[in-house]
């Protein structure tokens, strides 16, 4: 397998309602390329946000006590722990300058996946304005990929990722938030390996893998580019609706020694 | 940047004392292929052990008291668990079946990275064979560099990555467990976003990225193909010596909330 993996060049600023297959088409265009079948797009859920204006004005949110305690806490604006705090299922872990939750949706993420960075919106300060993950990361990617589908007339996978700090390790990694049309967790139950032993490590996260090598494409500040298109790699949406989506990356907290 | 991995096929199965950068040459060579100046190699830390010579027959471990007891809570072989517990620094979390570790290179990981799939030496039964981590992957990482460097002139990135398991996520990802002339944590410490603010995430795990994206190439079993190039990104070696190799990837113990 070749893979090769490019970022869409020349996208606009999105703004809430943008629709994001004209956009990409459009980048696409200025470098002579089209999407093709089995691509694989990668968006940073920063432009999946944007366009789906999940902006909140801090100026408009009235933390309750909770929220302050906690803010007093882990030494952040109360306003802005109390966007957290409705994001989220319940705080993981909490250290001064830290707050680690379970966001709504079950990922496990700082400050629930919000943004402060590379935000803007006219006439309010940038400093008062945070960006919330997507409602639905899954129905987003689903979304992009039936556009693609009805305009292109072609099966794509779509993954939309986000920059997310770990246990153990340094640094952020890309992981897949929203995935369509990819098998998020490819199963090698039952597999054998190269001498014929049953395999033990037998669950790979390939949406995450991919999502990794989009993020280093993607980069950071100004030369950012929210969206990658992967080629070479077969996308493959599960029969099993049980096993669509990001849904099959998400460790049940029950199984989970880390939390 | 357009980014392009590739494996390297027609691997032989590596044997102790193989020279790796002849093996990856000739791979290279049956596609009319070469490495070029600013590739990276990734490796799978498997066929970087084999080289190595890092198989241990169990038939000679005779386990301690110690690894007896933990051997009965964690339902493995006690004479794996004596392995395992040689391999580390720390018992992380147990359970049965489970055997989370710190490895003593500081990579947290189940049964110390050791490895019993796709490993096979002549007149040892297969179910008694392990495989370890290289004693020192970053060394191993930069003694292929030096080679790349004396036998083609050019300088090269060198990744050896391993799949492993995550706190909070299904599924396993390629991480960078030793690296060579590429900065594995990008820092953005200092810079600013598209607007001018400051940036609040800064660090980016670079090599887990790119780890990430030639685990996905390399796949599992009978196609496994363990050598990956990386083609497109400008791999560049930290002029501080403390910023080289893996161990900028690696969380202070007293930094991780999740130990």
């Amino acid at each position: 397998m070749n893979l090769t993996l490019f970022p869409v060049p020349n996208l606009p600023m999105v703004e809430p309602g943008d629709n994001l297959l004209d956009v990409i088409d459009a980048g696409l265009l200025s470098i002579d390329e089209s999407l093709q079948a089995n691509d694989v797009i990668l968006l940073a859920q920063k432009i999946v946000s944007k366009a789906e204006d999940r902006y909140v004005d801090l100026n408009s949110v009235l933390p309750t006590d909770e929220a302050c305690a906690l803010a007093l806490e882990v030494d952040k604006d109360p306003r802005k722990v109390q966007v957290i705090l409705d994001e989220s299922n319940e705080v993981v872990r909490q250290r001064p300058g830290v707050l680690i939750v379970e966001q709504k949706l079950g990922f496990v993420q700082a400050n629930a996946g919000i943004d402060q960075s590379n935000i803007n919106i006219e006439g309010i300060d940038g400093d008062d304005l945070l960006l919330l993950l997507p409602i639905d990361p899954d129905a987003s990617a689903r979304s992009l990929r039936s556009a693609v589908k009805a305009v292109h007339g072609i099966d794509v996978g779509v993954i939309i990722n986000d920059s997310v700090g770990r246990a153990w390790r340094m640094g952020t990694v890309g992981l897949a938030i929203g995935v369509a049309g990819f098998t998020a967790l490819e199963d090698y139950v039952g597999g054998t390996d190269l001498y014929g032993r049953e395999l033990l490590v037998t669950q790979v996260a390939a949406a995450d893998e991919l999502a990794a090598a989009a993020s280093l494409i993607m980069g950071q500040t100004t030369e950012k580019m929210p969206v990658v298109i992967a080629r070479g790699y077969h996308p493959v949406e599960p029969a099993d609706p049980a096993l669509q989506g990001v849904r099959p990356l998400l460790r049940p907290k029950q199984l989970d020694m880390f939390r």
